[in-house]
């Protein structure tokens, strides 16, 4: 493959197409939320028991704000010890932004049906899927490691992606199948997963 | 804490994310605004007093508006002042931005029923929770203060930081508890709280 | 007023933020399209009927894309001459933000009520506030001229600052006005506006 | 024309506006996608049934997606190579842009009547406008050449904008053509047009 600098994408638009995403993704997850209907206007015990059952999607959203938040951080982290952006790893790139961009959907499901354990299993698939995205991208990336900056460990870089492959959708296969017994062991699984990775993803950016 | 840059993020990308956050959320308020629905379509009589019915949701979305760009203000100052961003400093901001995403729903909420005692409560307590966002995540750069750049003075920085923990909190926990005396207080004391945050900020970006 | 580099805005942030408020503006425009509901849905000619209805909310789309894609072209020659962003120019432009940010309502409503003159009457009248802020920010610009770049024509500023009052406004008090003989009128004036300014800005943009 | 360096725009302000605009189309493309809504919220055969209706949309979705990261991937082409962006090149990228923000509501149609043949042919002529917005703008370049940067091959430019004409613009006519034989078979080609656009703009990026 000819290391002709033309032939490669201008890293710092993929960046910004990648960063505008992520921002409309997470914010659009708020539109899950919507002012429930009430019949007298005025009555506050009317509207605290409709904000009440709110409490499912205010849940969802808080999830699924951190869940891509992770992803955003570990996506940084591929962009920075990134050196070129190639044709591979932008489609790879754009096959993670499809399933970011699908969050929403599964959210605003888990939040109207969170006693459906359907719901929880739709949720804990596409996670599973946005897992396999990055080990996919991180795969291409070891694959064609000249992408990466000379600073990089490949050897400690191949285990983290192997590790990945293992630990992030381990998690996810737990809660789809919890959800089976009961669907709130699944959300609360869900719930914890992406404060884990809060502090799971500090620590590896330390050692990176 | 070992001083290792490869271990901090790109504060550029995350100035990048958090202005895009900004900017969709400061944009879906307006989507809080719908058409009305009339029957005669042509009725220049009834489409008026259909948009009339609209103008607490148009306050609603002007608090809002100025709300999101007084919390951009002061997210900006914060940053202008940072040498470099931690873990901790990514996960406070992105608390901050959990809860600026927020604010289309109590906006929505309060143009809807803005005579109802709780939808003012609501965004108050909001809006407290934003309050105490800034504080936290000022909080951890003070405890860290290799963070900031070399010019900026500490002692005032903390100083700074606790005024805001009295100064901005105070506004919305009157505003919440004169809501209960009648609602129209409360939204009369929101309208002005961006107005006087316009001016006291602006003061402030001086001194600094 | 000192000259304290440290108390102005950065000014890449502030055109950050106003791209990503433009950029969803434009884009939740369409938004206001909705795909019309048909009872048999394999009639192809059903569809067609309903898509056909579909011709105003079209048209009134086109309108505001191409107003805000003005609005955008004016905003960069303001800032391409500015060489530090102030207190004042933030807010100035934060009122411009707001305007164009609710441009989305007043799209919609024109697309749904088409014929009635209320609807054409709003959204000039949105339109004329556009004007006045973009009028304003200059005004402000020119009373605090050290803001603008060295090469600047301060007279030439100030006269085309002068003529922006005049001329934009002008023409949208005429369709405001021809909306009352009839809606259609307005609209066609509406809708030739901005390709007007897209060969107006376009000689302005020459002279700079 | 003059070479007048100042009456040109900031290529990375337009590049950032479009990459805004790209992203929130793409992400825009999900709300098409919305909760079903089931009388037994625990069932979880009747949750399934209402999922796989959401099929048609769902694979709608991966289409637009795909066409607007393809339309992104040329759109970063045409710019890497502008040394200028001249006030014709805005309009034309405006005229591009408005075509691609309108695409989640041909996606959306799509997805709600597949088995309407109507809703498929709009899909396609869409898209034709599309490429015939990426012809009229790389024909705009052309006749400036001055705008693109000195290493740029002239001849292949042209000979390529000349293949782009004929090739995009075919394969969506077939579609149109065959939506009238069944709309699945329109369906299908519009499925593995993006994928094809993947492969096949990938090489180009190579011959650049």
């Amino acid at each position: 493959m000819a290391l002709n600098r033309e032939s490669y994408f201008n890293k710092s638009r993929v960046e910004a197409l990648s960063d505008g995403i992520f921002a409309v993704s997470i914010t659009l997850l708020v539109l899950g939320i919507r002012v429930p209907e009430i019949h007298n206007h005025q009555s506050m015990s009317e509207l605290a028991k409709a904000l009440l059952t709110l409490i499912p999607k205010l849940l969802s959203w808080i999830i699924s704000f951190l869940i891509v938040c992770v992803i955003w951080v570990n996506h940084h982290h591929i962009f920075k010890q990134l050196k070129i952006v190639t044709k591979s790893i932008f489609w790879f790139n754009a096959n993670l932004l499809l399933w970011s961009t699908l969050i929403p959907f599964p959210t605003a499901l888990m939040g109207d049906y969170v006693n459906n354990p359907l719901s929880l299993i739709t949720f804990g698939i596409i996670n599973l899927l946005l897992s396999f995205s990055f080990y996919f991208l991180r795969k291409n990336i070891i694959k064609n490691d000249f992408v990466l900056k000379e600073n990089v460990d490949r050897t400690h870089y191949k285990n983290a992606t192997r590790k990945l492959l293992i630990f992030g959708p381990i998690l996810y296969v737990l809660g789809i199948l919890s959800s089976l017994i009961h669907p709130y062991i699944a959300f609360t699984i869900y719930f914890f997963i992406p404060f884990y990775f809060v502090f799971f993803s500090s620590s590896k950016l330390k050692e990176d």
